[in-house]
């Protein structure tokens, strides 16, 4: 159905009325694609250099680097072992306190001054810096007692093997933690303290991102299949440790910015022509589509291209994707999937394509301030590519949607743009 | 497994403190819950009441009663039909343009002037007034233009059979709609002025929801098995018109406001102990949500228990989706599902279980406000139960999260609570 779909979006009459307002450029273009098997040939190429090339060369790793300051990161770790940690801190304590010398804990600073953007992994880690949190001091009497809390609540949730969001974990005892800030922050404290990330702990962030196309996998035991979800798609779990087993002939992973334009592609069931997994966080990517994301692509070792709208903000996505937000650089190792490529919109598109004055957008003066900082960013820098198309947008002081391509027909994005890219590799 | 956790849950050592913060009243209504299949049968008979008193007395509809003023309600309509509606519209001007009269459309008023709120259909429609829309005035030419030309946009949707959204259809024409609440306005005139619904135009809204439990449907063809959905859930599609055969052996639909009670719901997964389907728009209700609860209420004919905060927003929620919102009014009869039933959190149970005094929070103001604003409204005066529990909300300027119940361990809302709603059948 979809290749009949498509098959009359391609040659026939087209009743959104272009013929009326032709887009001499858009049928140029259209003229340009070449047969699909041409561009699966080469999709393929990309695809097997993706999967030697990861697996060939092992992930560099924190320990592989000879740093000159110790770093730290978390990582995932199995119930038991969690909870081992936990009853060595409550032991230790116990001891400290039958010999005399009351408790303490030490805590990894999460502050500023003690993250390292390594260029290597081209993601920000924590120095070793550690403070202490004696339960004998006015000063550190509540935040020891909150984390001690805390501790128990988390043992408490593994044992049961449940997962709960961080909104329960808070309601749980209200009258010691005050406000939801207090719990949270000891929350990530003790996620660095254990060395574990915080979906080990099982505390979990709640679900936004959807994902359909060519993918299998078991959520909590149960086998979804992505081509099988209709055009509504699957919820991503926020509970990624339920997720396993993950299955997948796709040639690349779609990541896109915006919701509409992941109906558009799901209605067409563009993974049918182009085999790929589509995935979304619907804006702002939050916890669990960020882990989702590393997953698939560690796992499946597909190469990552990214379908942003061309403004500052769809670049600053796509940072969150690969670098990771600042106030979790402790767990950047298992939340960020670096080596995207920026396959659109970009800056150079809109000439490109020639997308009409009318449906690009003036950058306002905090637009313009946003992309010059991005151009200050590392993550940038490290990308010739990136900083020429973001020069290109900050002088140019416009910005367009993705929507913007349906000037050109609601069609237009999966039956032109996106196999035009594919076809002449045009990501960054 | 989950009945293994539950009655570990029910009758095990508890690790989550509770042994040195007892709350001997969260006991004591543990030891009131009877057997599940006493419970099972008292739901049994509810279900069957609800089914047999909707098949046995037709829904009322706007031609059933006899209005003083004659009113306008749209409908779902299928491809061919609204096809032919703007065929004969395009028509009617080409005519009467030949015999030089010009042309004019013939807009439904959709102010609220024009607005009903009919208490025996328990929603707001359309009065019947209408206004001209002539090409040929300085006033209407503008609009008069917009008009047609979401007509041909809307023609060539609906010939292709795709959806789009309201964005796209802005973007096909920057130039005409200048802004986007251009487009989106004439777009629900051309809606009452066809007299079919949005969804029935093709033009969707994007997706908030998602839906677990037990209801098996057919989303654009793949069939959906939504107690095989793991934890996440399956996001319930835009596209309404493509959902299909619902099938259920669910004994009621679970409606809850906010997506942590969904996912401790869905990991419990509570539908197996009892047999019901677990929806959730994550918030503020969004269109596709309110349709497809809506479609499932209708078809399947279970009762709708609600599960929101105790606060007026909570209650504002239940409002959208039982009377709809005042600028869709002429669609209601499609969005709304009436006859929803407020299992809690009620102000009432605030004290009935003993919820902590920290776990309330106090009411500001503005939510005091909210609340007598409430009183007032026509959903809530025909219930009495209601209006005695928000009188007691004003009155003790308190309120609470669902996540409140937290406060008695993880899982006393899927263990406890909600168990006993059921027994007690404790529902307005």
């Amino acid at each position: 159905m979809s290749e009949k779909k498509r098959r009359q979006g391609e040659t026939g009459p087209s009743p959104t009325g272009k013929k009326s307002r032709p887009s001499s450029r858009a049928e140029e273009l259209r003229k340009q694609l070449k047969p699909d098997a041409d561009i699966l040939a080469s999709l393929r190429k990309m695809c097997a250099a993706s999967q030697s090339s990861s697996s060939a060369s092992k992930t560099l790793t924190l320990s592989d680097l000879n740093l000159s300051s110790a770093c730290r990161e978390v990582s995932d770790r199995d119930n038991a072992s969690v909870q081992l940690s936990i009853e060595r801190a409550a032991l230790d304590a116990a001891l400290s306190i039958l010999s005399s010398r009351g408790f303490s804990f030490d805590i990894p600073s999460r502050s500023s001054s003690n993250q390292l953007y390594v260029p290597e992994l081209d993601r920000i880690v924590l120095r070793n810096k550690t403070s202490s949190r004696p339960f004998a001091s006015l000063s550190t009497v509540r935040k020891a007692t909150i984390t001690a809390r805390v501790l128990s609540l988390v043992y408490a949730v593994i044992r049961r093997n449940i997962h709960v969001t961080k909104r329960d974990l808070f309601y749980t005892d209200v009258k010691l933690f005050q406000d939801q800030t207090q719990s949270d922050a000891v929350l990530d404290d003790v996620s660095c303290m254990l060395g574990c990330t915080r979906s080990s702990l099982h505390v979990v962030a709640s679900e936004k991102g959807v994902v359909v196309g060519r993918l299998v996998f078991y959520d909590d035991g149960d086998r979804i299949d992505c081509t099988k979800m209709g055009i509504g798609g699957k919820a991503i779990p926020p509970n990624i440790d339920r997720v396993s087993d993950l299955e997948s002939d796709a040639l690349f992973i779609l990541l896109v910015e915006k919701d509409a334009a992941f109906m558009r592609l799901a209605e067409d069931r563009f993974y049918n022509r182009f085999p790929c997994i589509i995935v979304t966080a619907k804006g702002q990517p939050d916890v669990a589509t960020r882990l989702f994301l590393k997953r698939m692509k560690s796992e499946l070792k597909l190469p990552v291209l990214a379908l942003v709208d061309s403004d500052p903000y769809g670049l600053k996505i796509l940072s969150v994707y690969m670098c990771g937000s600042k106030n979790m650089s402790y767990d950047s190792s298992n939340l960020t999937t670096p080596d995207i490529k920026w396959l659109g919109v970009r800056p150079s598109d809109l000439d490109k394509y020639q997308v009409p004055e009318q449906c690009r957008l003036p950058m306002t003066d905090q637009d313009v301030k946003a992309g010059k900082d991005l151009l200050e960013e590392d993550f940038v820098k490290r990308n010739e590519g990136w900083v020429k198309e973001l020069e290109t947008m900050v002088r140019t002081r416009q910005k367009a949607e993705i929507q913007a391509l349906s000037s050109f027909g609601f069609q237009y994005l999966t039956e032109v743009y996106l196999p035009l890219k594919m076809q002449q590799k045009d990501w960054l």
